[in-house]
Formats: structure tokens, sequence, C-alpha cells
């Protein structure tokens, strides 16, 4: 296992992506973007829309792609992802990713494939969805493909997303060994950027997800999350106003650890634990940071959309940054698989 | 299964492909470019060069496909393919191929293809090569990519190709039952159009095949040619010249049965049966035709081979024309897949 902490990497190729496949929540800024945010002011960061990726689960309902794709670039550019620094682009507008992705089908064991720790488990975790399909088996090198092609040297991920990037090493080492004897490798081995794991759980305390049905989207209207906020279960021990409570039981104490300042947590701290304040002062005092920080991108959300043409400028602009890097590996690909006879 | 009587089907469109691995041989003429002659003169052809597929026995052996496949396209054009009236192409030179195989590969079954017969045959057959990729399991996918691509009607195989066209069939058919509801299929489902069983074994009696040393090659020297038939065995029996022999244990009368007359072999048969003629002389016999046929065609070779940017301009006029229906077949298949997002 190789992974690198963040902070030690001088500027680097970075490459990562999402799937469009539902509405960017709070879980996707604080888990994610932050992160992005971080990578793009000291790396040469390229972000990109994997709705191919998208398609392997939900081949049988394409339209998901079309219905968020764009709402989730808007929410990109909003908290802050700068087309000037990062390169912005949509998977399938790069075609060569299909194609390196079919050239290291050749050389690749079925059996990396299939031992890829997270292909069992999401076949398991989505049976309604049947996913016993050879592109599904086949994702995690289409992702080697995605990697590869931009010559990455690090690749943001969570834990479970770092067999992947192993898979990757081992796609590049097995490309340079077949293809690129007595001259240079081609592809860098890269490494797995380990995020921190996300402090702020879902509105039900559990992680933050669609499926749960426990989320803040990004693009929400104000009085939508300050609703949920407002009914979201507390500590179950405090039924009565003057129950005391302890914060560490409740999911709106670990909002207070990610947005309140030291003082406001002690006030939440005495104020729960004695009674002597309810849970809607708790939440009250959570919100007014959680409107801060939401207020803003979502004034630029709508600045963005109002002006959709830019958008289609940004990201075409970004797509074609992309195919030109595509192209430029793809040629190194063919000479090294020695395709030079094409015309 | 479904397949056609070439002769009963009226002008359609045809697709077939010959992977770029080694020299063609006379059994590659009688077995398949002449039912290619045949095809063209009546319907649409697309007659392509599948270095792609090439790469999924020979990954480790890329420079084969370079080494060949120059010389396999002079052969097609030296033995009457012709450009103006099938298209003439190189399956990597039209990179869509990997972007619907990739899509395909997202709906389709992997017991789909654990299922096509030749699959574990042939990993079994080709030990030495090591085929238990990714990419040797869905080569038969590669083909119904390469075959809907062109939305072919029908496709020229022999009899152990029939389960890959049953398998386009079924891709087909699930693209257009989960991307086509309410509107007109996209996907034709192409038929197997069943090439008659090859009549000219190789030089000593089996299949005529690279690796049994047994073939007469389209591109060699005459002289060679003339050479291997003196050498090549005949009925075992007849050891010296007075032994009467038995044409039917002979290969050589394979040979005249294809290329001599009627009085020609009732000269062989007699001759052989009642030893008044030497292997020899029968061999001459033989020979003559074989010359007549072969020199035709190795005149032409070497023409075409002379003028290697003319060849080059009809590949890439050919590569063209290919590329401008899969440009059209690839537009229907992202709106089918509510793609029309891209910019």
């Amino acid at each position: 296992m190789s992974t690198t902490d963040l902070t030690q990497v001088t500027s680097k190729r970075i490459l990562s992506g999402m799937r469009p496949t539902g509405k960017l929540h709070l879980g996707h800024y604080k888990g994610v973007l932050e992160n992005w945010l971080q990578l793009q002011e000291q790396h040469q960061c390229y972000f990109f829309a994997a709705d191919w990726h998208a398609l392997t689960t939900e081949y049988a309902n394409p339209s998901i792609v079309k219905d968020t794709i764009w709402d989730m670039l808007i929410d990109w550019l909003a908290v802050g992802i700068d087309p000037e620094k990062a390169v912005v682009f949509i998977q399938s507008e790069v075609p060569e990713h299909a194609e390196l992705h079919l050239l290291f089908s050749f050389m690749t064991p079925l059996s990396w494939l299939e031992r890829v720790p997270t292909y069992k488990d999401q076949i398991e975790q989505l049976r309604e969805k049947d996913l016993g399909t050879y592109g599904f088996l086949g994702y995690p090198l289409l992702q080697s493909a995605d990697i590869l092609m931009y010559r990455a040297d690090g690749v943001p991920v969570g834990e479970d997303q770092i067999p992947h990037i192993e898979l990757t090493r081992e796609v590049a080492r097995r490309f340079n060994h077949l293809y690129r004897q007595g001259i240079p490798p081609l592809f860098p081995e890269p490494e797995s950027l380990l995020m921190p794991a996300a402090k702020l759980p879902g509105l039900d305390g559990r992680k933050m997800s669609k499926s749960y049905n426990n989320t803040i989207e990004l693009g929400e209207e104000w009085k939508i999350t300050e609703k949920k906020v407002k009914t979201m279960p507390t500590d179950p021990a405090r039924v009565r106003r003057d129950d005391p409570g302890t914060p560490e039981a409740c999911p709106v104490w670990d909002f207070h650890k990610v947005y309140s300042t030291e003082a406001e947590r002690e006030w939440v701290q005495d104020g729960c634990t004695t009674a002597s304040i309810g849970c809607i002062d708790c939440k009250m005092c959570m919100l007014k940071h959680l409107e801060a920080e939401l207020q803003p991108i979502r004034d630029r959300r709508a600045e963005i959309a109002s002006r959709p043409d830019d958008l289609r400028d940004i990201v075409k602009l970004g797509n074609e940054k992309a195919r030109h890097e595509a192209s430029r590996t793809m040629e190194k690909v063919r000479k090294s698989l020695k395709m030079g006879y094409r015309v």
C-alpha cells in the first residue's frame, strides 16, 4: 500500500472525478470538494464529471446523468473550483479514455479485477441493480485509464478506494514492463492521497447520503435547510426541555464541532448537560454558521446557473484541455504498442 | 441460431474483419477472401483490419501487427477487393469502436461472455499465451461493437463464430429494449452468413494454418510454392513409382478437386491407381493451375507494394468513410443514452 500525506507533496499532477448520479450535499462539500479546493492551489488538477462511471451502475436509468451533471458542475464552481487553476471536464467528452481502457484490457488479468475488494461488496450492497455486468467488473480499470491518461502523480481517495489506486499502479507497471523495455517508462505509478475521514455526519447521525435521506443539499433553499435542522433528531434522552442531555449522543454536536467557536461549544456543553438551553437554542447557534457557509455558495450557484452559456464555455474549454493532454498520451501509448502503422 | 444462405440475400450491409497476425495464405484466399469478392459485388461491404482484436492474443508481442498489417491489406487488394466497392479500413483508426464497446460493457451480463463456447476452448488451446485477461473475455463484445457500429445486416462467419453473432443479436436486442422504448430500434439484429467449409487443406492434408507450417503464402515467390508442392506428402502407400495409389488418401487430390478440370481428374484417378503416372507428374498438372491462379495475384501484389503512398491513400479514405458512418451511429447511441448534455 502506498499513500501519501497531502501536505508533504510538492506541485504534482492530480486527478479526481465524481459520478453525476444525484444532487451534491454538504457531505460532498466537506468530504471531497474542500479537499479539491486545497489541491487546486498547489497542484495541477484535473477534475472530471465521471459520466461513464455513472453508467456502470445506472445503465438502466441513464437519464440520471443528464438530470444531475450540470447541477454538479455548478456546485463545483459555486464552492470555488476555479477553471483557471484546474481543468474541469466531462469524461465522455474525451473518448480517448475508452480507447486506453480497451488497450489496458488486453494485458490486464481478469483476476486483478475479480480481487478488487469493492467488487463483490458493491454487487452485494446494490442487489436491486443487477451489477453482474462486464463493465461493472471493469470499472476500476476504466479508473486506471482515467488516471494514467493524465499521468497523474496522485489521486485523492477515501480508504475504500485505495485498492483501485493499487490496481492502477499494477497496470502502469505492467504496461511499462511489456512495452517500454529499454526506454523510460511511460506511466508514473500514482500515489493514493488519503483524504481525512468525513467529520460531518448526516442529519440523523449516520453517514450523510442520499440513500439515507439525511442530507443538506448544496443547492436547496435556505428555508428547507433550516427546517431540516430544526427537525433533526437530538439526544433521545432529552425528551422534555428540562431533561439534561449529552452532546456526544447528539448529531447536532457533530455539526458544532465542525462549525462553532470554542466559546460556543462550551456554551452548548454547559447548556445541554444542565438543561439550561433547549435543543432549538443549540440548533439556532449552529444554523447561523451553516447559513454563513452555505449562503455565499448558493448565491454563486444562482449566478452561475443564470449564465448557462458561460458555464458551457468553461466546460468546453476544460474538455479541450483534457483532450489535448489525452491525445498526447495516446500518441505515446500507440507508439509503445508499435501502432505506428496507423495512417 | 439464425444463419442465412448468402445467395438468398438482397443488397445488404455486410461487415467482416481479419486479424493481422501473420502472412495470408491460400487457405485465407479460398476460405474467406473469395467469399468477400462475391459479397462486394452485391452488397455494401465493410472490410477491416482487426488490429485491436489481434492484440487480444498478441498483447505481449504487438510488433506482429505492424509487421503484417500492410502485407495483409496488399493481399486483399491483390486478390481483387475493390476499394471502390467496399470500405477497407483499420479498426484502431475508428476509435468509436472502443467507445461503443465500453458503453455496451455497462449493460452486458458477464455470464453472456463467459458462456461463449470459443472462450474456454481458446484459453485451453493457446495455453502458452496467458489469455486470462479482461480483454480476452470481452473480445466477442468488441466484435459486437464492430458489427453494430455499421448496423450491419449480415456477417460472414465460419461455424465456430456463430455464437459471436448470437451474442451480437442479444446485445442489439438489449440496447434496443433498454434505450429505445417507444421509438424505433437503433440496431438491426445481424444474420450469420455461413461460409462454406474450406475445401482446400494444407500441404500435409490437415487444415491449412501457419501453426502447422503447411501453408502456401499468397505473397511467397513461385519457386518456393513449387518446391513446397513438389515435396508435399502423397499417399503413403505409394512408396515406389510403380506402387499404385489411392487419390482419396493423398492431399494433392484435394488440390485437384479445387483446381483441375474433369478430364485431368480422370487422368489422375487412372494414372495414380494404375501407377501409370508418378506423383511428380500428378503434382505438375496441379501446379500449372495453381500458378495460373497465384501469378496474377503476385503480380498485382508487387505492383501495389511498389506504390505505398497510393495504398496509404486508399486505406486513409476507407478509414474516413468508416469514421463518418461510425460517428453517425455514435451520435444516435449517445442520444439513446440521454447523453445530449455533452457540449
